[in-house]
């Protein structure tokens, strides 16, 4: 099935909730009933009346039985005073508010709605006065369609939750109670999908973090201001490492840089116009310097390429820094790791000549697969180019040839990718990455974009063999993006069971009981000396032992329950013979001691 | 010789340098003459003409004259009408305003000036119209004493500087040219003191900085700002992970935070009222909340200690975090890495039991003095314990057992230590660390602090063994400090000469010609897989290589210049016998390559 299908099936079933609606409340005032996501509402004006999800099955029935009707949707057009003759005469004020818009300004009612999902005046100046209607059954509604032939070709479907909704968004009208359903073309799809919103509910990175211990939050700090316990700052911790390990084998240099400056360089940078209500102001109490808060890192680090002069034999000249940046989001979208006002990029800069982009670009594509491999995300990547407009800034052959070489590196690396024109920003060309997730989502998590314009808002400059001064491209990446949202993924696509290198607590002990005691010292012994070195280096093992007077039974619960990958069981037959039973998430095995940290290394 | 003989010493170096300065410039009119750090100086008015250094010979000249006089300083007194009579005579308009003001106000005068320096009227109610006065030879001055018996009796001295001062340090009052000069008791003691000045300007981290390319400054960024190049952030890096490294193995686990916080935050804690000006504000142009920058880091890791109950058995609670904190100090006293707006702690807090204290700040101890022997840096301590008034808060037997807990740690840990009463801080006592540098300066470089107030505000708690609720004492501790404040230091200390583990480039190769390149790759690829373990973990070496075709001097010159400890010579001779010449601080030896990697681990 097509998507032109799917949303004509989803459109349609938003009628036929209609339908079903107006037989069990014939009063029903209906706003506008568009398709959205995997689905469809209606927004519905009820009175005093309040649907609640103990309706749905009321509801659900109503709607089968519309369907089973098999009612061919048919369509008709009318004048459109005519059309609020109609509305008037069914009692639907909403449709006559609509209809009045559309007849007073043409189009412009199409701009604050879905312009597919109410009826619009049909095409060509001449026909202005004509407005389309569906009909099916005893069931007529002001619509544009397209529509299934018939009420029985809409595939699986279900009634997911219901909402108050203002109407036209406006908290000065009246609240209407909006109606969600999901809808597939076949059941399997739907029970996929059902299937899913259960999982990611279960992994829902909230409850996890909560669950897991790995950070927190605190009125008195503020929303969006997540502090991270000692087992979260391990995650973001082991990933930073990785993320810079990967960057400084391809030589790449920490730098460090403040989190604030003066405003001056964002005015320099171009920043300051763009950013505006984003950005955080600092005022100093002491001077009259204004200060803002760092909503990226790139113009600090042109400071310091500024700072010694540079010679083509120099280049490029690759920086690397793990640090807050600090944006002003709205109150309203913050909540979890998915959006924050500290975000932690794991950020880095190239300082490059044109001819050296593509070999740049390459390295990092190979970082990024290596890591995005390591944690069991399924990569592909974006390819976006300039469009032929003149939005974009910097010569066109650096362009072309920007653009050929990100290509180039892309299937040099043998990276699934689509290309978009008119998807690149105005200073350059980038490659987004596109994450998918243990339950199907796709999450943009990083990129790498390369940068024509502020080299020369700062008169960057490096010397040509010729002794000319020439300008450095700069290549922005970061492989993880923030650490923030990236945890939030990971986490959901985990469900909270880190792979062992980067588990907060990788190893737990639990004793069966006191006999062991001794022998537990000579694992532990092992554990302390057990460094891991693949993906992420010099990794030293993080374990704990619980040698509580507790049954087995609840130390495996509580370990199970805190996700520990490997508990280690250690009884009195185990101390005997000198082994170790080993429960993971695949199973339980029992290995010798001395294969213990080998075991490890190699999990 | 006593404090109190050298104060003499110095001050009458004063009047000696104003009896000299009058016979060179009859018409001088002075005003002020006090002793300061290491010697002494004068405020002169000499209407049009300018002292300058090329004067400091001649003026020296007629000092030594003075001294070799051998006048005896006699001391006399005038009637205060008499001794502004006095002042009008001899054309000293500065004294006469002194005197006029200590005759209006009887001392107040003497506050806004050194008391010592000036002629106050003599002790007690009846002799209130008395001032004080000594003279040598033909010069006389207002002056309360005390003075050496003649000028032969005044050790060693010079010249140092000039500079403009305000009289009274008012800019509306006239510009007078200040005299600095230091004067010790023997010639040899001078000699030492200007060689420590000629050896710390030579070290001035300021000056090094930029020399070896450590950190930079941006007019766009801010003063007080400073960002670092890859040189100066191996320096951050290595010191911040050695802190941490110790510290971890003690137990403590690393958090992290956001540089920002709602202003309630510091409402509970009580630093709003305190730091009030110092705190740099943030405001959102987003919503209505108000920021402020933090400060510290201490209550922050309070709300993560608050996150989750704590029992007593899990007690001690110990939370590490690297991490910068912002403070407005005046744009006056910013300059280097000494005092900035943006101070990277190793900050680390304990939640500990009252019982643990002991236990706790001994390792701390440990900690610290490991540290400070592997950048050898002499250490000593002051404990700073409370006094009898009512300042403090905390039960006195918590004061009491705590004092005594910190005293017995220092002694544990056979630290030097002098005890202060009346230095703690009102929330509790502390033990401060003083740092004694390669020529011989003191640093206060780091702090234990134990805290009783902050727990409670926060109503932080565990449950004792009872079930019911106890409140934890907090004991902040950074080891290094501010790590831009310790850099400050180890660069001075080190002159840039640093230690090979913490050296930004340890190894530089150094080729005779270009017959040896294939066995430079043998040498790269030792030191590729050369790990330092020693005294941090997992510091992979930092090297590279010059094989220019320059000669060899300069090659030498310029990694000496970058201060390189391992210059690392490779000739045909070397490639023939499969050696290397090592050529350090300490002198030229030559080795085996297969020694060379164990040559570098046990450096």
């Amino acid at each position: 099935m097509n998507d032109d299908q799917l949303h004509a099936m989803r459109h349609s079933l938003a009628h036929i909730t209609a339908t079903a609606v107006k037989r069990l409340w014939p009063d029903a005032k209906f706003g506008i009933g568009p398709v959205v996501e995997n689905g469809f509402y209606y927004d519905i004006d009820l009175g005093d009346t309040k649907i609640s999800e103990s309706d749905f099955k009321k509801i659900e029935k109503e709607m089968r039985r519309v369907v089973n009707q098999d009612q061919p949707f048919e369509h008709s057009t009318k004048q459109i005073d005519e059309a609020i003759a109609w509305a008037l005469e069914t009692n639907q004020p909403y449709k006559s508010e609509l209809l009045n818009d559309l007849k007073r300004s043409g189009t412009t009612v199409a701009h604050d709605l879905d312009a597919d999902e109410m009826g619009t005046i049909t095409d060509g100046d001449a026909a202005m006065e004509q407005v389309g209607f569906y009909t099916n059954g005893d069931f007529t509604d002001l619509c544009r369609g397209p529509h299934v032939e018939s009420t029985g070709k809409v595939g699986a479907f279900k009634l997911m939750r219901v909402a108050g909704a203002y109407w036209r968004g406006n908290e000065k009208n009246p609240q209407m109670q909006r109606l969600y359903g999901v809808a597939f073309a076949t059941q399997e799809e739907l029970d996929a999908h059902l299937n899913m919103l259960e999982q990611a509910k279960a992994r829902d990175h909230r409850k996890l973090g909560k669950e897991l211990d790995l950070y927190t939050t605190s009125p008195l700090v503020g929303i969006g201001l997540p502090m991270f316990t000692p087992r979260g700052t391990v995650l973001r911790e082991v990933l930073s490492r990785y993320s810079n390990q990967l960057r400084e084998q391809a030589g790449f240099e920490k730098v460090w840089i403040p989190h604030i400056t003066k405003h001056e360089l964002y005015e320099t940078s171009g920043h300051w116009e763009k950013l505006g209500d984003e950005l955080f102001l600092v005022t100093s109490q002491e001077s009259n310097d204004k200060f803002v808060m760092k909503p990226m890192n790139c113009p600090h680090h042109t400071q310091i390429y500024a700072s010694q002069p540079r010679s083509y034999r120099d280049m490029p000249v690759r920086y690397l820094e793990t640090t807050t940046i600090y944006r002003d989001e709205k109150t309203g979208e913050l909540g979890g790791l998915n959006r924050v006002r500290s975000a932690t990029q794991d950020d880095s800069h190239v300082f490059a000549r044109p001819d050296q982009i593509e070999d740049e670009v390459n390295g990092l594509l190979a970082s990024a697969q290596e890591l995005y491999a390591s944690v069991g995300l399924e990569l592909r990547v974006r390819l976006s180019y300039r469009d032929d407009s003149d939005a974009y800034l910097g010569e066109p052959e650096l362009w072309q040839s920007a653009q050929a070489q990100l290509k180039s590196a892309v299937e040099n690396n043998a990276l699934e990718y689509f290309e978009q024109n008119g998807e690149a920003a105005f200073y350059g060309p980038k490659i987004d990455f596109m994450a998918t997730d243990a339950i199907g989502r796709e999450h943009q998590v990083a990129t790498v974009q390369l940068d024509f314009v502020q080299p020369q808002r700062f008169g960057l400059q490096y010397t040509d063999a010729e002794g000319g001064f020439q300008a450095p491209v700069m290549i922005h990446c970061a492989l993880l993006g923030s650490i923030e949202r990236f945890l939030s993924v990971f986490i959901e696509h985990t469900a909270g069971w880190f792979p062992l290198w980067a588990a907060p607590e990788q190893v737990r002990i639990l004793t069966i009981n006191d006999t062991v005691l001794d022998y537990v010292e000579q694992i532990k012994a092992i554990l302390a000396e057990t460094v891991l070195m693949q993906p992420v280096k010099y990794n030293e093992l993080r374990y704990s032992c619980d040698d509580r007077n507790e049954s087995l039974g609840k130390k495996i619960r509580e370990a199970t329950g805190m996700k520990i990958p490997v508990q280690l069981i250690v009884g009195p037959k185990d101390k005997e013979a000198g082994t170790v039973s080993i429960r993971t998430q695949g199973g339980e095995e029992t290995i010798r001691l001395d294969q213990l940290a080998e075991y490890l290394k190699t999990a």
